[in-house]
């Protein structure tokens, strides 16, 4: 019966697709890709048993697939290498009638595409939830043919109209602040039933969605920010879709969707992916299961999906001319097709850098994933970066704790750095202190600047690419909870009648503006600490509340000096001759000040200092 | 002024050194061995400049080396392939007067002892304090020339009287309850002022503490042993010895002793070893402090300490037919020596395992030492096994914890079983729930017998090599503190007069009984069980309070089924159908109880099972 209805509801929603209505994706590709092998998913009524005819040299069909459905052809499709850019015509016959011409663009490349720099330790990397960052296009706010048509400021879970315009419009902001690389939550159409602001419940792979702009915006936004050598880094999402999708009435084949298409929950073990002891039930459940009803599980094990994810990120790299990628929910989808994956983007873009979300505070689960580490069980991963939420947890903690106890307060970051040995590449991790799925960092320390200050001054000072979350500049914290809907709070000034403003400072606190200060100091002084980039790190076992360490390379060298006590502190500086001795010429970098080192430092409560030593 | 009165002090001690008085070190070795080569050390007095002849064919001396000190020649030798067994005199002459004449001894071989057996995964270890076992024989209880001369079994930190004769005495019980392996404590001489009991201050490093017995006697343990099946591990030091130690008095090299042999604390910062951002500072305050004043830090960077050491080891292998090592307190020496330590002991014999004491519960750390780990730094570690303190640590929060928690009870347990990926041979940890220097696990949880029962099935069916603590067979436990006296108490029948007697079950309590019981049945079915000794392990997550596991081969299968809740639970079977489907016939070992499993299985509150599966 509960079949037989299904079926019915199939039915029902293939009416909606038109004779004529035909889709075609990726919506076109390039001449000159290093793999000339190219796969067209084609979705119209009734194309099962359907010839496709290249009409044009350069394009060659190679094969064509059948689905599960009829409504789908997978076309295997080879672009020959003097292929020059144009359209391509194909025609899809059936019963010797043409039932549809198709003019398949190939597009040149832009000059250097393949070698494009990505971000790196040179960076800081901006979070944006763009539907709460800036309103730049109010008239974009509804989109009354979908299925949460219109904005809803007031609440937590609605869309408050934030948009691409908004982020274009505050790339000087962005770029004064220090920041040298965007990375905003997914844009593409949601068209969910709710909460469709966050982006994750992607609905249409080729769209932008339209409450966010257009697909040319996107491509405007990364343009406008390389030039003012600002990163766009892409939220990719492999894991799973919305249940609003397209493909979701009418699946090409019947595992498309984990769990046959209906929702069995994760079990979020993520452990289980390395586990050597692991059933196979656990890791069925961890991979094929899903993270919530809303949020159908892709299957990567099924090749046409996983060519269609790999050649969807592979398009938008190529059309946006973007600087890089994250990879929501790494552990959740299926391993060999995340190394495929990764394998493939590297190949057509070898210094592209992508950073997983593996959200672990172990750090030989968050290891395990990164490009170049041996791993026992054999698994070669090809991601080169991943959070590194080992640190944050630290840092937080860190934070919070009593320097007195045994290995916690500031022991606990120099520990959890002591690990770096298990990582290939323990510098390209993605270090931060916040994200959009935790409380603000600011909240974390409970409100305490001194705290706070500390924590992002180590952040900015440290091995690996920083991270900064929208708001966090500017002291936005979340007092009430911890939902989500608070945590990614409207940032000041990017609605119209807004008393505060960031760009200005209009309406600021004191303590909201000397944080901002703070921030454009540092950001702008590491922007061009090359030693700061590049530098070795040592540092030493926290003694008493105070932890030392230093940055340093034949470009120079940095002492940092966290005192988490409440008292100032006058640090005997013998213990670090091997780095800095009596006489050294130390400039404090938040302050402007410099002093000739002697026997002792004076450092003040609970501060941060940076030195550049000379 | 502080310089002469040391100066004068070693003066004086030279006093008691006479003129015929002579020690040579190792005090016999053996031909047939791997190595050729023997270094010894000679101390007498005003040796400095003394030619050392060997008159007897077989033994070369290949070089003389002196010392800082006068009172020492470090003697290389060398032992030809085809030397038969017996006395090589040697003479000692200095401006042509024979100062000494050396019968020194070079014994045959038993039979096949390089390739002895040692202690593996079809062993349980038993973990004893000699001095808290039994006092086997009370005429050795004083030792009248020592600084602690006299027993005082009244106090905890004092000398109670245990000796090797009551743990020879104690043999058939220890065989009887299933145990295989015995590690004791330290039994080397400790002529220290107090607290002399525990063995670890080393001040002879060729004699047994005459209040434990002779030399003769402990290899009498390790023979009466052998023949029972059992295989006598000894505590091996190597980071430290007593500062009742003979050399204190005059060392032979002014860097015999770390810090140049005055007291400067170790910072316990064991991630310095492994931490690719350590300092120079911080690695040296690590490796090179002290542990306490009374145990002076050995300088194993110097040559002529680490091949004593080496030498001291593989002399109590060969003389006392051990059947394995256990290295005390390992990441506070000096790790390049290590790895010459255990590939020098390796060498003459392969088979032997040696499990080192790195006391964090970070995978990371301890695994960074286990032989055949690929570390990121190149270090290359010879240490066949660790001990499993992760695991330790997981199975006491686990039976502590509440389930419902995400990450917490039995889940921590899976979770760190997880992280086995990291080690290149989790099968030779050593697993425990307590030892010597931690509370006991009866107090671990709280005296709770249901979760003492789970902690400790678990370990006995687990991957790796149990070991259990003397007394925790019989409940013992240390409800009034945390203190090591109280720990290591004595064990109920070791003293004339006791009123409790663990051999006998004499004045048991029923717990007691039911206790030592459980013990007795499931080390003697573990013994051949060879499923658990070589079995893959696979376990599911746990859900809701139980957790499942397998332990399977060609030999068998073995299911274990943990419910940590206060009610009975009914597990359905079908998420584990990959291991176990209905109809499979299961056998309870702890109850002698058969049955044929359906869809579901009734498991007890609080209790792990332990199942044959056929």
């Amino acid at each position: 019966m509960k079949k037989l209805i299904l079926f019915l509801l199939a039915a029902l929603s293939l009416q909606t697709l038109q004779a004529q209505e035909l889709r075609i994706e990726p919506l076109n590709w390039w001449v000159g890709m290093k793999n000339p092998k190219l796969q067209l998913l084609i979705h119209g009524k009734d194309l099962k048993g359907a010839e496709v005819i290249a009409k044009k040299p350069g394009l060659k069909i190679v094969k064509v697939h059948t689905a599960d459905s009829p409504n789908y052809l997978f076309v295997d499709c080879e672009i020959s290498k003097n292929a020059l850019a144009g359209s391509y015509p194909i025609d899809i016959k059936k019963d010797n009638k043409i039932l549809h011409h198709i003019d398949y663009k190939l597009d040149s490349r832009t000059p250097n595409s393949a070698n494009r720099p990505s971000y790196s330790t040179k960076d800081v990397i901006y979070l944006i939830t763009p539907d709460r960052f800036a309103n730049g296009d109010p008239s974009n706010d509804a989109a009354p043919t979908y299925r949460e048509p219109n904005p809803a400021r007031n609440e937590m879970y609605g869309r408050h109209g934030g948009d691409l315009k908004g982020i274009i419009d505050r790339l000087p902001y962005i770029h004064d602040m220090g920041f040298t690389a965007i990375w905003n939550m997914p844009v593409l159409a949601n068209d969910q039933a709710k909460e469709s602001y966050h982006g994750y419940a992607i609905t249409d792979h080729y769209l932008i969605d339209p409450r966010f702009g257009t697909n040319a915006q996107y491509k405007e936004l990364a343009e406008k920010a390389g030039q003012k050598g600002i990163k766009l880094v892409m939220d990719v999402v492999l894991n799973h879709c919305g249940d609003g999708h397209w493909w979701m009435k009418d699946f090409p084949f019947k595992d498309w969707i984990n769990f046959d298409g209906k929702f069995v929950s994760t079990t979020h073990r993520r452990e289980t992916v390395q586990d050597p002891h692991v059933s196979q039930y656990d890791a069925k459940m961890q991979t094929e299961g899903w993270f919530v009803p809303a949020m159908p599980d892709l299957n990567q094990k099924n090749p046409f999906m996983a060519n269609y994810l790999i050649q969807n990120t592979i398009w938008w790299i190529e059309y946006a001319h973007l600087g890089g990628i994250r990879i929501d929910t790494y552990p959740y989808s299926e391993k060999h097709f995340e190394a495929r994956w990764s394998d493939a983007v590297l190949a057509e873009y070898p210094n592209l850098n992508m950073v997983g979300e593996e959200w672990s505070s172990n750090p030989i689960i968050t290891s395990y994933w990164q490009k170049g580490k041996i791993n026992r069980d054999g698994f070669k991963s090809s991601l080169p970066a991943l959070m590194d939420f080992p640190l944050q947890n630290a840092i937080s903690e860190a934070m919070n704790e009593n320097d007195q106890d045994w290995g916690k307060g500031l022991n606990k970051i120099y520990s959890v750095i002591s690990n770096d040995l298990v990582y290939a590449n323990p510098d390209n991790l993605v270090v931060f202190g916040d994200n959009h799925d935790m409380s603000r960092f600011y909240s974390q320390v409970k409100h305490d600047q001194a705290l706070f200050r500390m924590g992002m001054t180590y952040l900015l000072t440290t091995r690996g690419i920083p991270q900064i979350f929208y708001g966090t500049e500017i002291l936005m914290s979340n007092p009430k909870s911890n939902e989500h809907g608070e945590i990614r709070g409207d940032f000041y000034g990017g609605w119209p009648g807004d008393i505060k403003d960031a760009v200005t400072q209009r309406g600021f606190t004191a303590d909201e503006k000397s944080t901002q200060d703070f921030f454009k100091k540092l950001l702008n002084w590491r922007k061009h600490a090359e030693v700061i980039h590049t530098g070795k790190l040592t540092h030493f076992g926290p003694e008493n509340g105070v932890y030392v360490y230093f940055r340093y390379s034949e470009k120079g060298k940095v002492m940092v000096v966290m005192n988490k006590n409440a008292t100032a502190k006058t640090l005997s500086m013998g213990n670090f001759a091997e780095l800095i001795k009596p006489g050294a010429k130390l400039t404090d970098v938040l302050n402007d000040k410099t002093q000739v080192l002697g026997a002792s430092l004076d450092v003040p409560a609970k501060t941060a200092l940076v030195f550049e030593v000379r």
